[in-house]
């Protein structure tokens, strides 16, 4: 929704109040996202380990911004068009463009096999102030990335993509990640920059944890070992998501993470445990536009703009539920219309009542929309565009 | 994916093989889709039931414009920014704009509470040859909408909208109906146009429809007949679906049918019966990205593009399923991977393979691109953008 009178207001220092939105619409509490930059930049502090965030969660180059300016080393990115958003608008705290920052040029990784008919070239197409990077794990992948290189005459790190657990892609043993590193090593252009892998699988309460963390490092142990012994030891060992944020440096021999739905977080981060229900920046408000059937309330944030995701990794019901009253959840869902359960509470709202939505999964929330507003409050603070949206 | 090279190759007469294009991409099989379009204006004009297709599937005023020209009585809407688009876009068959169309002005429905701090305002603010008509269930939204309607000092109809066992929105019982029907007519500036209803809870196979439609058929006879005797005889009795498409003239005292999906089609339409798997017209191309863990292949079709649609009334997995192989299914999904299950296939893609898939549910995979490209057979031969895709 782009929103002419509030962006005109915004602009001439007036304050909306969120009441004057037309639903529905993405709220950012920005005192909650800022508190959640903060803390993962400290804890990869404390823990010496690089912070690689995904911008796949916000597409957004002002934020990720503010996560640069937080000392991340980099971003990571899931399409081109993310990598080219990025390269185009990301300053670094608002001083200005990258053309006169004299801090190193911006570091992207394509956490995506760079494959396909154009994937490769658009991002060896990309500004030549950026360094980049791919995540693969196949021949093809890497046969394509160093032609794309070799056109663009360019020279292009390599991560390879290990499986360790998640089951999506990924070389399956240690002989594979041996020769993709040593098919980079040997590239004109390539180089071997490090080994990925992404341990989205271990999205359980903390408490069960435990034994999947020791899985991946005893894992990791074994890859890294075969990797020094072929002379090619990971200059980065790239791993960790929002789920095991907190956790990261328990797994052995990783040096670099690249959570994305932290800045944010969602029902499913809260759920698991990894954030508290505070810290859920991202609402969606909607708007209750029917009462009439018994037992619940409909509201217009539906199927295409709080996507359909289950909770994941615990055993929760709804695909969302009320920021103020967790216990209402959205039990069901048409393109258009949410339907609020109302058997848990004696709540009843009136039609045209206003609600703020906890999504399950927030990267699919801001996809499904253009605009965002940061609040304070009730009050509209700010506001900016999904930029990297599209392909 | 908005493609500058192959929009200009188009432009300039040159025909583009789909294998040119990046993906994920959306591909239209414009005979299939043109064959669905008459299949369905043909139905409607045999059994005198006026057509207003759904746009909520295409979201483009072209194709509007075709349902148009082949007879629809108007359109449906369920946003303002669909019925805006729809009123600046819609010509009825490449004839020039509205402004010098000899017919009748464009009739618009907002199938949807015209409910919220600026809905019912956008709705009446539409061009002034539209004819508008809002279903509704609540007086608040009566209200709302009567307000605007003062406002704009414009007459806007009003559908009463009933619940015959969908539960998502509409009045419980017939003295409701009547009292929002008389409420309508009596203000200065609504008139009571009809009643609605929105069989959406009828999707099972065909064989099971027949208890179906026969409750909501003895729901209706009765509510019609409570109209009757206050006076308020229904102008028009909107339902229908696309499941229920082919069966809307049993639905007794049905006079008009919203369906959305028929153009197109997709895997759920097709697995209950209501269409055949040639009939899909819309598939997402996608390119295999990876297949290094056994027993299956990643594409770059996640759900990002393709949503998270179950299929329903049928109890088939997946969340698509390959067109030229409709035996392997997409069996799960990250936000820009793809899981095709190859256990009931000895088929093996290569990375780099291209394959199209037929999604559970195209409303969903059109809301989620920008750029639909038209083809016959293997050949791109038109293109156009998913204008009310917004908000």
């Amino acid at each position: 929704m782009v929103d002419g009178a509030a962006l005109r207001s915004l602009s001439s220092g007036v304050t909306l109040e969120i009441a004057e939105l037309e639903t529905p619409a993405l709220l950012v509490d920005m005192e909650r996202m800022e508190r959640n930059l903060d803390r993962a930049a400290a804890y990869a502090g404390e823990r010496k380990l690089r912070l690689r965030p995904h911008v796949k969660t916000h597409k957004s180059p002002r934020l990720a911004g503010e996560q640069l300016r937080r000392g991340a080393v980099g971003l990571t990115c899931a399409t081109p068009f993310e990598a080219e958003v990025m390269a185009a608008g990301v300053t670094t705290g608002g001083e200005g463009d990258r053309r006169n920052d004299p801090r190193p040029p911006l570091d992207l990784l394509l956490a995506y096999p760079p494959v396909g008919s154009r994937r490769a070239a658009r991002l060896t197409g990309l500004p030549a102030n950026v360094n980049i990077i791919a995540a693969l794990d196949s021949e093809r992948a890497l046969r394509d990335l160093a032609a794309a290189a070799a056109v663009s005459q360019r020279e292009v790190g390599v991560y390879v993509e290990m499986d360790l657990g998640m089951h999506r892609v990924g070389v399956q043993d240690a002989s594979s990640l041996v020769a993709l590193a040593r098919a980079a090593s040997d590239d004109r252009w390539l180089h071997f920059a490090g080994m990925a892998f992404y341990p989205g699988h271990i999205r359980v309460s903390v408490e069960e944890q435990d034994r999947a963390l020791g899985e991946v490092s005893e894992r990791l142990d074994d890859a890294i070992a075969s990797l020094e012994r072929a002379g090619l030891k990971p200059p980065v060992v790239s791993g960790g998501s929002t789920p095991t944020i907190w956790r990261s440096h328990e797994i052995r021999g990783v040096t670099e993470i690249r959570p994305g739905t932290y800045i944010f977080n969602d029902r499913t981060t809260a759920e698991i445990g990894a954030c508290s229900w505070d810290d859920c920046a991202l609402t969606i408000l909607a708007t209750v536009v029917s009462t009439a059937v018994p037992g619940q309330a409909v509201v217009d944030a539906g199927t295409k703009s709080l996507g359909r995701e289950p909770l994941r990794g615990t055993p929760g019901e709804g695909f969302g539920a009320l920021f103020d009253r967790p216990e209402v959840t959205v039990r069901g869902m048409s393109e258009e219309h949410g339907l609020l359960d109302l058997s848990g509470t004696s709540w009843r709202p009136d039609v045209g009542e206003t609600v703020r939505i906890v999504p399950n999964h927030v990267c699919i929330v801001v996809h499904l929309a253009d605009d965002v507003y940061g609040v304070s409050g009730d009050r509209i603070v700010d506001h900016w565009g999904v930029e990297a949206r599209g392909r």
